[in-house]
Formats: C-alpha cells, sequence, structure tokens
C-alpha cells in the first residue's frame, strides 16, 4: 500500500515514523505547504510543494492528511478526497456531522474512499464508548484524559502578551477515576474531573500575576478548572516538557440487574501523542484501502468499519490468532 | 427483533435478563432439552421443548444458543442455522477455525447469518486484542483473567471422588499485571500470571489430603499453577460463593520509535459473567439481524462486524453521540 502524508508537522512526522512498522506499507511522500528545500524528513522521504499532490494521484493509494482541525482540515479533507482515498484525525466533535456530509459528497462524486475522525479520541476511544454502550446498555460513561500535553491550551496560553512559551497538561483526578472504577456512578463537574497544570516562560519584565490571572480567567479553557500556573525558563521547559506525553481512560459502569453491575474500562498512556496517533491513521489507511478495493466509496468512520479491516492479516488468520 | 434462547442454564438466564435492558427487542421464548413443564423463567417468558424450535423458524429473527462449548455447540450451531440466524458464544480457542467452517457452510446453504464466539473472551477480548495489533504493530500482548470463578475448572474438581461441589477462582498474580502494565514487556510462565484459588465440599468421610493432592497435580487444570486449596462447608460455599464474578484485561505494549512506547489496556470487572456475556450476545443479536438484512450470509465473529452495527443508534446519531 502506498502513503502519502499530506502536512508535516508533529502528526505528519508521527505517520512518518510509525509506518517503519507496518511492511506492507511505503510512504510515497511527504507533502507540505512550505518551501520543501526547507523540509528534512526523520527517514530521508522525498518532501515535495502541496499544491504538486493531484500529480501523484496514480501514485499514491491513500493519503493521510495531517492539518489541524480548527481551519485546515475543513477544507482540506473535503478537496482531496475528490483526488485520493483519504484519512483525517478531525476532532472537533462538535462539527464532525457536518465534516463527515461534506467529505461524503466529495468522496462519493469521484468515487473514492474516506475516513475521518481517526487516531485515539475520536477514534479508539470512540469505539470503547459504542462497545461498551452496546454491551452494556444501561449505564454510564466517563473519558478522562492525561496526564498528557493539550496543544490547542498550550497555543491558547502562548497568545498571551507576555508570554514567550507555554506547555499545558491536562491531569485526570485521581480520586474522580477511583470513584468512577468503583462503579459509583457518580455526578462529576468539569472542576472535579481534570485539573490543568501549566508552565510558562514569560518574556523578561513581563507581569506574571497578570499572565497568571488571564490564564486561570480564560473562558472555555481554564476558568472552569482548577489551574495551577508555574513559571519557568526557556530551558526548563526544554528539558522537562520538551514530550508530548497523552493518554486518558474510557470506563463505563452499569447494571444488568438489581444486584449486578460491570465496570469496563479502555486506557491508554502513551510518550508520544502524534507517534501513536501516526499509528492508529496508518491502520485506518489500510482499512480504507481495502474498502475501496470492494468499491464501497463515500466517508466512513471507524464506527463503519469492521475491525479485521485494520489488520494485516486475513480474516482466517485473525480468527486463529486473535480470537 | 424477536429473539429465541435455545439452552437454559446460566447463560440463557443470563440473555434473558440482559434482554430488558434492550427496548429493541422481545423474547419469544426460552428452548430447553429438559420438560418444559420444570423449567420456571426468571421474566414468565414462554418455555418449549427444543425439538419444537422449527415450529418457530418464522417467529424468531435471531436464535441466541447457550449449550456449552465442549459438546453442544460443535453439533448444535450447524444444526441450527440451517433453520436460523444464530449467535452462539463458542469459546474453544483451539476449535475456533473448524466450528467457523462448520457453521459457515450451513449457513450459507439455506441463506442465513451466523455469529459465532460472541462474548467477552473470545469476543470484547479478542476485538481488544485486534484493535490494539493494528493499533501497535510492534509489541507484545497479555491477557489475564479474574479474579473470577471458572466453570470448567469447578467442574474438573466436582469430578474427583470425595468431592461434594466445588468453586474455582482464577485469579491474576498482581505483580504480573503490574510489570506488564509498566511497559516491561516481561516474559512470563502460565504459573507468574495465574493463581488458582479451589473450595471445595468434602463428603463426609473423604480423604481430604488425597483430594487436595488429586487437585494439584491435575494436568492441564491445576499442575501448572500454585493452587490453593481450602474446604468448606456446604453453606459456607452457598453463603460465600455462590456468585459468578468474573473478568480481566487484555494490555498490549508497544513501541513506536526508539525512545517512545505506549500501554494499552482494557479491562472488565463483572459481578456476574452470565449476565454480562449474555448481554453481549444480544448486542451480537442486533448484528446478526442488520447484516441478514443486507443479504450477507454465513458465519461471522465480531472482527467482521462493522461497530455501528451492534448499537441500537443510526450511524448519524453515532456520529454525533459517541465519536
Amino acid at each position: 500500500m502506498r502513503i502519502g502524508i499530506y502536512g508535516y508537522g508533529n502528526l505528519g512526522r508521527g505517520v512518518e515514523k510509525a509506518l517503519a512498522l507496518n511492511p506492507d506499507m511505503e510512504l510515497v511522500g511527504v507533502f507540505t505547504r512550505r518551501d520543501p528545500a526547507t523540509v528534512t524528513t526523520e527517514t530521508g522521504a522525498p518532501v515535495y510543494a502541496a499544491e504538486r499532490v493531484e500529480d501523484f494521484e496514480s501514485a499514491i493509494d491513500v493519503l493521510i492528511l495531517c492539518g489541524g482541525s480548527a481551519t485546515d482540515l475543513p477544507e482540506m479533507t473535503p478537496a482531496l478526497a475528490r483526488h485520493f482515498n483519504v484519512v483525517d484525525s478531525f476532532d472537533t466533535h462538535a462539527r464532525i456531522p457536518e465534516h463527515f456530509a461534506r467529505v461524503d459528497e466529495a468522496a462519493l462524486r469521484t468515487a473514492h474512499t474516506a475516513l475521518i475522525s481517526g487516531g485515539w479520541d475520536p477514534g479508539l476511544f470512540s469505539l470503547a464508548r459504542l462497545y461498551m454502550n452496546a454491551a452494556l446498555p444501561q449505564g454510564r460513561d466517563y473519558t478522562f484524559w492525561g496526564r498528557g500535553v493539550s496543544q490547542g491550551h498550550s497555543d491558547a496560553i502562548r497568545r498571551i502578551p507576555g508570554v514567550k512559551d507555554a506547555r499545558q497538561y491536562t491531569v485526570p483526578i485521581a480520586e474522580a477515576v477511583a470513584r468512577v472504577r468503583a462503579g459509583e456512578n457518580p455526578e462529576l463537574t468539569t472542576r472535579e474531573k481534570h485539573l490543568r497544570e501549566c508552565y510558562v516562560v514569560a518574556e523578561e519584565g513581563a507581569d506574571r500575576a497578570l499572565i497568571e490571572k488571564t490564564i486561570r480567567e480564560m473562558p472555555n479553557y481554564f476558568a472552569d478548572y482548577d489551574t495551577t500556573v508555574t513559571f519557568v525558563t526557556e530551558e526548563e521547559l526544554k528539558r522537562n516538557h520538551g514530550a508530548l506525553p497523552h493518554g486518558g481512560q474510557v470506563i463505563r459502569s452499569g447494571k444488568t440487574s438489581a444486584k449486578n453491575g460491570h465496570v469496563m474500562e479502555f486506557s491508554l498512556k502513551l510518550d508520544s501523542n502524534p507517534e501513536f496517533t501516526g499509528s492508529v491513521l496508518l491502520a485506518c489507511a489500510r482499512a480504507v484501502g481495502k474498502i475501496y478495493a470492494r468499491e464501497s466509496y463515500g466517508c466512513h468512520t471507524l464506527f463503519d468499519v469492521a475491525p479485521a479491516d485494520l489488520s494485516p492479516l486475513d480474516p482466517a488468520e485473525l480468527r486463529k490468532r486473535l480470537l
């Protein structure tokens, strides 16, 4: 299977690294909106200008779109689904129905296959929620994220005047996780589920008290959480907060009868969010290739993909080894 | 969706109870090989003699087969797949390929849809292994079971002369689980993964030392494990060991690059193994009904089922609520 990577930030690099783990796949090239001459890839893969991508229509089986959900993917995925089978990791939950509809229309029009919202949340966590809801129809599920770096929250801090750099960790509150695991089915407010830890490099002479206040009171991002702000030097940020770990868990508990309750949990502990997400996107690309070969076009999500399609093993082998 | 339950032991009762949680399903009846007059159902569902089941061909959409894997299902599932869409929980891992082939042939011949090996292991644990292997192609996975009652091991003890009743718990060894969770990828022997705890009611005058020795040295079942044997009275067994809890976890850890490792875990903690298994089989029955409606016949496993087919929600609703 011939793979293209469109967009070459952290996620694009993650996909590239994960490709080495999948002997049934090869990387045709990386497409970037920057000047290709300025981009060096992790594995020496060739780099092309994004606007040349259509020249590769017949050379690429599945194109993996590694843009951001805020502004890139809403345009990029429908546009590229007219020329390629595509996979993206669109993660703006509220806009998924609209994104799905636009990608579906574009892909159907030209007989391509697309999969949106691959990765782990949305993605593997969504699958966990779906399987758990099907297995235990009466119950309640909870998603906890972290401890991990939220790029969106880190960016929000960086936009505050006087901030040079920042890193934000989302931290699940252990007591809340323990209560959910115990099957208590508690009502939990936003504040009771997660903490936010911020590490901030201030510009020289900046008003640190004002920065801290601005962070803590920022609506949507921080106001509803207990937030800690720690000022660090640029060196400390680089040394202690240079990685992109993440993870979390989906937990559902419920009953099948008055006396019998059950707790189901799916959890991830990731050293590198972009590398793991990239690895999941490659499994999605494999499924897209198989679905396309069956002439099933249009937009899909992991909810529509038979699990066997994600695997390089054939169905008989899978039944023998993993069932 | 009109459901029939074929076989009415612990699992059949579990399916019956779980039906109350699924408003899109109704129970047509329970089929038993015992005298129907001697069987009282949990919810007052009608009871019929097993040999009458073919009279219900047009009244039942999916028949759930609740027989045992050792001798019942290998005959029962292919035979009934000639007349019904069927779901079973066949769990003899080594014989799954052969069972699949026989059920597939029977179902295809008469244009029915079958799903075998539903439940949690095989079933949800198998799905966890498949998704984890696809997401993290280089790594290693481990399955731990328990703490829970193993019916097979309990039965093996009951067959020893001088044993009146027994209950066996499979217990994962906490240290082994902790090492796997920490991403150590250890080599673990059978003995290092699980303990076996046996609670035994001896007949009056039986040789307890001999019973204990016979249990500990029983090949396949106990010889490869550290096994504890505790003699209890019939009343103690009933009072303290009357439930059928189970659970366990699938854990996979692996790397996407030299420095970045990841740990994935799916775990279950079940108060009642048969009720939870029954609930999963109903989700499988729902999928079988949808697959049959699309005229896709033959044998399936959960590996072949798009997750959305297990849910009562339509795809757009699923994307909106759970993705």
